[in-house]
Formats: structure tokens, sequence, C-alpha cells
């Protein structure tokens, strides 16, 4: 397995850099007789497109995107699904010079180092997070499957930017919530003081990070295969893969280290003849095995690297310091654009154990 | 690839249970040519072993390793590396009865489901911390090639138990501290402290969780392959696989997403010709992919699920709420006996990924 | 890993149907800085293509390659290679009518009952000897990474068509022969006996089988992973991949059966320095590794399952015997097309295993 | 994936060498609650034992199995089984100096190459046919998996001894003839002169070849995974696994490329309701897919390397030619050690299948 592709039973790739020809997706492994539209995933590419508002990047791409093959008279055939989104406008950009001054908080140093100058630096090339629209084109099909075949359901949404955090805890009557602001925080008077938060320091030249919490319901008793394929494992290898995310907990995560024993444990009950735990701090998963409450997961993103001041680094070329100041239409905050991004990784990585473990079928 | 094993080029399978006859790990694709001596791997199992002291588990285990293949003339040979450790004292258990009543925290009700009553239950099976044995076999190895081929060092070392936490940052010179105190904390006031905080949990039939914190020396630019087995990825994937684990974070982490951009990024610098950065926030990974810089991770471990205390739950067989006292010898804590096991994935997924990047050689 | 993945550090997908929108590869982890441009690939995939003489079938596609990422300035940066042709008459067959008289040879009856109705079954769908197309795009860049690198040389050729068979041992001087005729095969005069079989069995409504021949030259000593992942292993299952390849041997296979271990031995010898064996009945291959002669393979294809004929079968609806005739423009022998395929899929192998033994470098 | 591991959901992980401390194998992957003794195993290693009779190896090596892992109250856990069996007699050999004389058709050339001097040569280390057993191991399991769960049968035999074949086809009626001689040739009077020709060659210090056949019946249509993951592919890929095979063919093989279409398609009809082919030329598998015919293979054993007569051959060290004597107790011909070995892979391989396509549940 190389490192463009994830999964073992439901294996995405992704290909493409942000300023060649085309982004892409190759789904493979999919079940045959699923209903597929390129609507399906056009609605949560849409989610994540830049230029919708005032808080993101103002670029505009249009993102369309094309299934090219796997499909046969609306459904899926069993063989790998491959889907496209041409990049409209990269020709303006073919003779970008290389950056010799690194940008601080990028990999423009690494993969300078790793790939020599044969890396596409043109836009981030790889690197870019315009790459995570491929990650939701396998998302929104792995994502349908789940809702069809087991009733499962992932929603993210914005849980804090910079140091301001909803007040409540999630609950389910949120979700309608989520995409009716522009931070993706479903208590709005919350997402209200995010989206000043993020344009204030836009105009000062900065950025915000912040943290998007996760959460799926309705997962069968037993997925996640022990001991290196944890459903922990499986996940934060697959959230991991998005630029800026540097944190991934399950359940209590760090606050939970601060409990007794007594606390943290999640004590049984029964309900509606239903074996269920009181509280939830284990996230859902015991032994690395889904234990059928809601698996919940928060993710710490970085504030983006892009950012208008002057910095201070080293220019490669002449091995010297320098002062570097970041052009372009850049985000000031990922973290809204995310959510659709997050529940694509979880519901690939859960459609590929119930794959493993059988509960799903490889023919609907 | 099944669940017991982890690593694409350097991959180690486990395999055993608690109270079975023997625990035991293959390394496959560890270069030929690499010195080794059970001594090696005894030392790191040493520093993991239970019963040396009265904050961990009481039972006496020798865990004595033995390499049954792979070794030749004091060398790896290129051959799958075979280590065994003989459960000394499984026959007495043979015939421990089922629990019905579910343990809160433990994988128990997740593996009855999964497995039904084929799983072996005893002594928590496959499921036990017992199996990080396995790990840190295979780790001691990926350790001493590390060490030996690139001058890498991994520490980890007890940064929290509770709500008591190292109050210094971690310094190189801390390195010789870390296993001269029970807790595996380097601040040996601190240590002080937080061992006595285990004691007393202990008295009163509790368990306390904490925070691991691991550094990494002298990694090569250019490890980790974008996008999706990006190093974070895979070092997640790995450490995951401990159980207690709930969180996992870079550099500065979750902390990180409350700070500005002008804040979180690292400014690079020159220092002797080398191009560093001045701060290390992004815990030496940037794209995904290793930058010279030390790789820094924080750990959070769960209280330790077996406590003495009463619980309520449910007894799966009558399917209604009960009361259970968990018997036996635990650890009220099982964060100091965690640093060998989180330096033994981090070496793994370190020289997994040297040899991806033909860092390392298939023969020394 | 899934069915449309191979590989394992240069890792082929391949994607597509024979009358869907386009057919396919992506190509992961060839290395960086490898100059590469579409001309490298059409010449293979033009060597393949149909309609080029009487005696391949007459539909015309032109089999146009466009590569679509991973190749900046004129060289591969690492990234995963996307490589479409868009199916340009596709169209008119959309709505073509499932067959339910079960094709002798074919995949039909496996295919409809591992995929129910969801398979698309139009002109052979994900079954057809047009995604052999996919293959030679992955392979055109192998075998050019092979040869700049090492100097390593493939060459397949048509040995066998039917009973008819080449007279004299192939050696170096004939491979600018091969391309010089319709059937591949250097032999210029058992080439048009051959050509002439075929066009005779054609007109009988007929189809016939054959041999090819695979020799490749200057591999290095030492490809190949045991015991699993032997270059025997590799290369047969790369091989036979291929749809009508029934049969695989390395050196003196079948035959050398027949001989006594004095006569099949390859005795060593030195040559100008370098020590060689006289002969080479193990084909190159000695304990799954290459020993540095020339690997050598014969491969035997079926005779064209589609025939002009009436043949008796099952209507898989009706559940009874039918009778049926299968129309359109066939090939009457695939062999002659298969040399480009054979190519690619060796160096494919190849090139992995130089890959993960080190002999080829990550970043040219 | 390394190179001592095959299989996606089984997998048979193989360590150990001729004559180090033990050979043994892990097998992740199977089902749980599949009954399972080592007798199971015992039965079959028993058939591939050498010292059983004059025509193989005078080695005396009882090969008792001992499961240490995955087993509970008799029946497999869903956690991995390990099986081991010690080394005898490895000791007195520990000292043997390294033979600089290559041995022809042995992997002491490559070896050495690949791994420098680490290479464990001893009995030929990793590369002893003794290996095999681990094979058998993991094969017996997978073998009774197959018979419980779906009927399931392989059964492997003598086709042919250097020139002398079968004079009849194999039939159901002869499958209790085949252990009942000791070339495991189920025709006895062809099997007579089989072994008087193995004694004769012995005599005579020189080896034979032969080729085994395989059929498994009652396997389901649906099993293989277009295109890369065909049933073909990954049998020949586990076959080519055993020291000298140099020939794969399936159904009518090498000998079907000879024929006509119209004569090698096998047509359709329609027995007791259900669906077969009047022939099977195909060996059970069209399109890469079982077709529910027998699967049926021919492999091609060369010689046996190791003979008695002089060769002559290169010194490595003094890279002078030279004359050598192989020593020792060898197979005058492994081709009756093979059939249980071949069972193994072919079970190993159609069990892994059946996992994949969702055939045999993960929990019986």
């Amino acid at each position: 397995m190389s490192g463009s592709s994830i999964g073992q039973r439901l294996v995405l790739t992704s290909f493409g850099e942000s300023h060649g020809k085309s982004i892409g997706a190759v789904l493979d492994g999919c079940p045959a007789g699923l209903e597929i539209d390129e609507k399906d995933i056009q609605k949560m590419l849409d989610q994540r497109r830049p230029g919708q508002n005032l808080i993101s990047t103002q670029r505009k791409e249009k993102d369309i995107v094309e299934i090219i093959s796997g499909v046969f008279r609306g459904h899926t055939t069993g063989a790998p699904i491959t889907m496209l989104i041409w990049n409209s406008d990269q020709k303006s950009k073919d003779y970008e010079n290389l950056r010799t001054k690194l940008r601080p908080g990028h990999s423009d140093y690494p993969a300078m180092m790793k790939y020599n100058q044969y890396n596409d630096h043109r836009g981030g090339g790889r690197f870019s997070g315009r790459l995570t629209a491929t990650h939701v084109m396998g998302g929104a099909i792995a994502r349908k499957l789940l809702k069809v075949t087991l009733g499962i359901e992932t929603n993210s949404f914005t849980l804090q930017i910079g140091k301001t955090k909803m007040e409540r805890e999630f609950n389910e009557k949120m979700v309608n919530s989520i995409y009716k602001n522009d931070v993706r925080c479903p208590e709005l008077k919350t997402a209200k003081i995010m989206k000043e938060n993020i344009l204030s320091a836009k105009k000062k030249g900065d950025s915000l990070g912040g943290i998007i919490e996760s959460i799926t319901t309705k997962v069968p008793v037993g997925l996640g295969e022990p001991i290196f394929s944890s459903l922990e494992s499986e996940l934060s290898k697959a959230i991991f893969s998005i630029p800026s995310v540097k944190g991934v907990e399950f359940g209590s995560g760090f606050a939970g280290s601060e409990l007794f024993g007594s606390e943290n444990n999640d004590l049984y009950t029964i309900k509606k003849g239903k074996i269920i735990t009181k509280t939830n701090n284990s996230g859902g998963i015991l032994g690395g095995i889904s234990n059928g409450m809601p698996i919940t997961m928060r993710i710490a993103f970085k504030p983006a690297s892009s950012i208008a001041q002057k910095q201070s680094t080293v220019d490669i070329k002449t091995k010297k310091e320098a002062t570097l100041q970041v052009k372009g239409r850049h985000d000031p905050c990922v973290v809204p654009r995310a959510p659709p991004v997050v529940d694509s990784l979880v519901s690939l990585t859960i459609a590929d154990q119930a794959l493993i473990s059988g509960v799903i079928k490889p023919v609907l």
C-alpha cells in the first residue's frame, strides 16, 4: 500500500495537485448495488467548497464532480468508482516560480528535502488543503452506504474557534443547525462570536485554529480488529491525513486522564432491552471495538499557517535568514470547512471496518 | 493485513493471550546485519514488567524473552525474528469461569458480542495490557536499529498523573532521571507526589490516569508518506493500539488550537549551518513529513478500568442490572509502565518509515 | 488492498469499463525525477491497440492517453500519476440489453453470480481485454524507470500460435524483429504461417491460442522477498491478471520436470569476472530471488472465447439449454496484442521489487 | 506486508530456519469457533514428514506441532493461532562452516548476494524445503475450515515423475489411493514404476522432478477479486512460494493453447437444476472468478538440486572454478512430499477469498 491510499476493504486512492489538471479519487471495494448519483457527492463537496462567504478564501472553485467509472444505471457495480474535479484555472499559475523562502508552518521545507526539485510546489501541490476534496468524494459514498445499510450517521461540527467554545453539549436536535451558519457551529450565538473573531483575525493578517467534534450514531457493537487495527487506530490514522490536524481524542480524552477510575468508568444499564452505558466517556470504543454507544471524537486544528503578516524565515537558496510575507487569498481559519472532511474520513473508516467484520456485505 | 500486525516494511505481528501458553511477536523486515541479543530486549521488558514496586500490580511475571528465529551468530539475518515469553502460571487459571457481569471500562461486552462465547476471556485474554510486552519485543529491536543507523533516540516519560503535572518542560538532561523513580517522571519532586497520589487512590480502591510525553531526536528530514501515510497518521495508529490510550497530540496539539497563526507558526532560522525552527509547535512534523526537529507527542491514558470499588453493571446472562466488585491484583495506574511501550511503538513506526524512504537499507 | 490494485511500493490501480466513460490507471510510488512524457506511454499503447491489421478486431479505438496528475515540468514528482483514455464511442452501447445466454469461456456467468444484476456487462465491462490498456499505462512508466536506472529491458514476443512454434531459440538480435510483423513473432517465416493460421481460423468462425515468451535482461542479483513474495510468486500473480492466461512457467518449466537433476542444474562459471551459469534452466530465479541471469517466462493463452460459430449454452433467465452465436468484431487470436501487456506487468513487478530491496531509490 | 506473510484476511506468517531453534507459523484472521486440535495439523504434517520411506531423505525429524496461542477450549478464538515445531537436532550443526562453493540449483548465490554474510546458511536456512512444514501448519486449519463451512475439499497427488505419467485421468474414487503408496500417485501400478525410477536415480546420485495435480471440489461460484486478485493470480502466487516449483497451469493450460476456441470453450448445460459446464478446460475459473466447477491445477517441480554427483561450480571466495560434491541425506525427488503442501496453499488461498467475499463469516 502506498501513501495515497487508505483502507483495507474499502480503499480510497487520492490523486491530483492543487494547480495540476485535476484532482480525483478512486474508491475500490464499495459493495455493488448502492444507488449513487453525482448529486450525493456534490452536496458534501459544496459544504467544503471555498469562496462561500467572507471567512473562507475568496478563490472561486466550482468543484464540480464527475463520476467516470464504477457506476452503471445509477448503481455501483462492485468495480472501482473514479471521480474527477477539473482544476478550471490551473493554467495561469503554471509558471509560478519556486518559492525559495520557506513558509513557516507549511510543508515547503520537508517536501523540498524529500522530493528535491521535483515537488510540484504550485499552490501547495499535493499538500494543499484542496486535496481534502478527494477525501470527500469517497467519503460521501461511504456515508451513504452506512446510512442505507445500517442507519449510521456521522455529524461533525465546529466545537471551538480559537478560545471561543460552545457552551452546551451537542445533542441530536442540533444537527440541523450545523450548516445554518458560516462556521458550522450548531450553537448559533456562539457561531456569531466565532465568525467575528475570524474576521477580526483576518483583518490583522492573522489566523485562528479550533476544534471539531464528530459524533457517529447507530454504530453496531463489534467493529474494530484488535490489536493494531483498533477502531481508534484506524480512525486517528484517517483523521491525521487532514492538513492542520495536530490532535485527536476519543470520549473524555485528555480531560479523562485527570479523573479517577470511579468517575471515568461508564456504568452499564439496560434501556428498552438494550445494554447501554449511562455515560459515554469511552467515546463508544472499548478494547478498540465499538460498544454500540455513539463514537465521539474531538480533533484539534492548528491556526492556518498562511498569514499576511511579515514573518522571519530562511531562504533555502542563499541559506540565509530572510523576511517573508505570504500573499494570496487564504482561509483565515480552515476549521469551518473541515466538518464534511471529518465526516468523510470517519465514514470511510467505519464502512471499511463494517465490511471487514461482515456487517456490510460485498453485494447489497 | 490482519489486526494483529502493524507496519509495511518492518512488520510486527503480535500473538498470545494473557493466560494462554505464551505471548510473543514476529518482527519481519528488520534489516540483516543488526547485532542483537536477548539482553537488548530484556532490558526494555524489565522496565515494563509488573510487580516491581507498590504502585504496580503485585502479580509476579518474570517475562523472560527467548529469541527462536531470525538471529544467527549474534546478528539479524533478514529473516523474521520470533520472540517468546512463556506464561509461567497460566495453568491455575484455565478453569476460571466466564464473567457474565460486564466490567465497566473493559472490553468484556464488545468482545463477547464480536466473538461470541469463543473469546478467551481469562485475565483479559487478547485485550490484556500484558500484550504490550509483545510491542516491546519488536520495539526494542527497532529502537536499537534507529540508534545504530541514524542516532535516533526516543524517550517517553510520565508528564502527568491525575491532576499532577510536571512543572518544567522536559530537556535532554532529564533523560537519565526517567527510570530513577517508580512513576517514570524525570522531575523527581513531582514524581514523589505522583506516587503518593497513586497509593492514595489505591487505598480507596480507585485508580488514576495520566499523560505520557514522548520525544524523539535526530529524526532526518523527509520521513512520512503523504497523504494517508503521514507520520502523524502512522504514529497515532500505532499508539492507539495501547489499551487505555484515549488521546494523542503532536507539538502544541490541542493547546495550539487556541493560538493565533502568528503565535503558533515556527519561524525558521539557521544554527550551525542547519535549518531549524526557533520553536517546535509542529512537533517535528509538517505536511505529514518530519522536518528534522524533535518529534514530540503527548498521549492521554484513561484511569485504569479495574477498580476495587463496587460498581453497578449488567449481567449479560440474566440481562438484568447487577453489582460488581472486580477482584485481583491490578495496577492502580498503568501510566508508569507505559513509557517503554510508547518508546517501542514510536521506534517501530519511525523505523518502518525510514525503511520505506530508503534512509535505512535492507542490509546494514 | 483491493482487487483493482497491484504492487507494494509501486502500486498500479486500474479503473474503468469497456463501454463506460473512460478507462484509466493510477500509478503510485513511482520515484520522483523520472522524465516522462505521454509519448512514452502512447508508444506501448499503440503496440497493443486493436484495429491495426486483419488479424485483430476491426473496432477502431484511438486509445489516446492523457496524464492528469503526478507529472510536473516533464518529470514525475513522487505523487500518484493518473492516466486516462476516454472511451470515444461508448454512448451508442448504453442501452445494450443484458445477455441472458451465457457465452462459453467468458466471465458472464460467474460475474452475474458474484455481482447480481449490478455488473456492467456492456462489452465485457470490467472483464474486457480492453482493460489491459490500463496495465500498459503503468507498465510503460515502470519499463522506462527500469531502463533508465538499471538498464533492465523486458522483451516479450509470440513464441507459438496454435500448434505453430518458433523453430529457433530467441536471441538478442531478434528484438528488433518483434514488431516488424503482425503476430509479434521475431522469426519472420514462422510469423507468416502463424498469420495465415489465424486468418484461416477466423474464416471458419473459430479462434486460436498461443504462447508468449518474455525475457528480461540485466536484472541485478537479489530481487524477490522470500518466502511468499518470491519473484516467481509476484510475477505470476501479475501475469495471471491478464484475461485468457492459463499457464505460466519459468526457465525450463514443465519440460524441466522430465529432466534429471544432473541435466537441469545450471552450473556456475566465471565470465569477464562475473559469476554466471552456463545454462539458464532456472529462468534467472533461484530460491525465489533473481540470480543475475535473464528472467525467462513462457505464458499460455487460451484460444479467444468469442467465436462466430454456434455454441450450445444455457439461458440463465429461463434456466434452459439454448443456442448462442456471438456477434461483433472480435480478435480471432489475442496473442499478437499481448506482448506489450506482458512487458508491462513484468516491468511493474520488477520495478516494485527493485524499490523494495533498495536498488532503486524513491528519488532519482 | 513483508515477504514472510501471505493472505489478506486469512494471513499466514511463516518463521524459522532449517537448523535454527524452531520453525513455526502464525495464522491470523481465522474465524472464531472452529473446532481445532493439534491432531488435525499433525496428520497433514505426517504426510509431509521426511524419513518415512526409502525415496525420501533419511533425516529423522519428528515434526511434532504445538499450538501456543489462539485456541481456547478446543476452538479458535478469532485471535492469531501460533504453531511451533522445535528443531530437535539443531545444535550439532551450529558450527557448520559457510559453504563457499556455490551449489548449482540452490539459493546459495543469490542469498549470499542479497543478505551478505548474515544469511543463515545452515541446512538451507530460510530457503530449505523444511519451511514448507509451516505452510502445512496454517494450511491444515484452512483446509478444515473449508470442509466444515462449505464442504470444499482439495486433493493433490503426483501426476508425473520424470517422464512417467498417470495413464488415466483422476477421478474422485482415486482419492483414497493417494496416500496408499510412497509417491502419492493414486494409480498404483504407475506409482510402482515411479518409485523404481526414483530409487534408480538415487542410486546414480541423481534426482528427478515431476508434476503435481490439484483438484478442489465444491468451490462456490464467485470467489476471486478482479482484476489483480484473480483466483489464478492468488493461487499461483501461493504455489510459487514452494521451493522447486517452476510452472503452474489451470485447466487445459499449456495444452489448451494449441486448441481451437471451438474445442477449448466449455459449453454450459444444466444438471439437476444446476448450471455446469460439459468439460472443464477452464479449470473452474473464468474471468478470474470461480465458476463452480472443480478448480484444477498442474504444478511443475524441477528435479531436486542436491545430487551426489560431482558438479563443476565457482568458489565465491576465490572467485575461481571449482568442483563440488554435495553431501548429506537429500530427497532424490521432492514431489512425493509435496501434495500436503499444495493442499495447504490452495486451501489457504481459497479460504482467504471466501472470507473476502463474505461466503465464510468471521465468527462461525
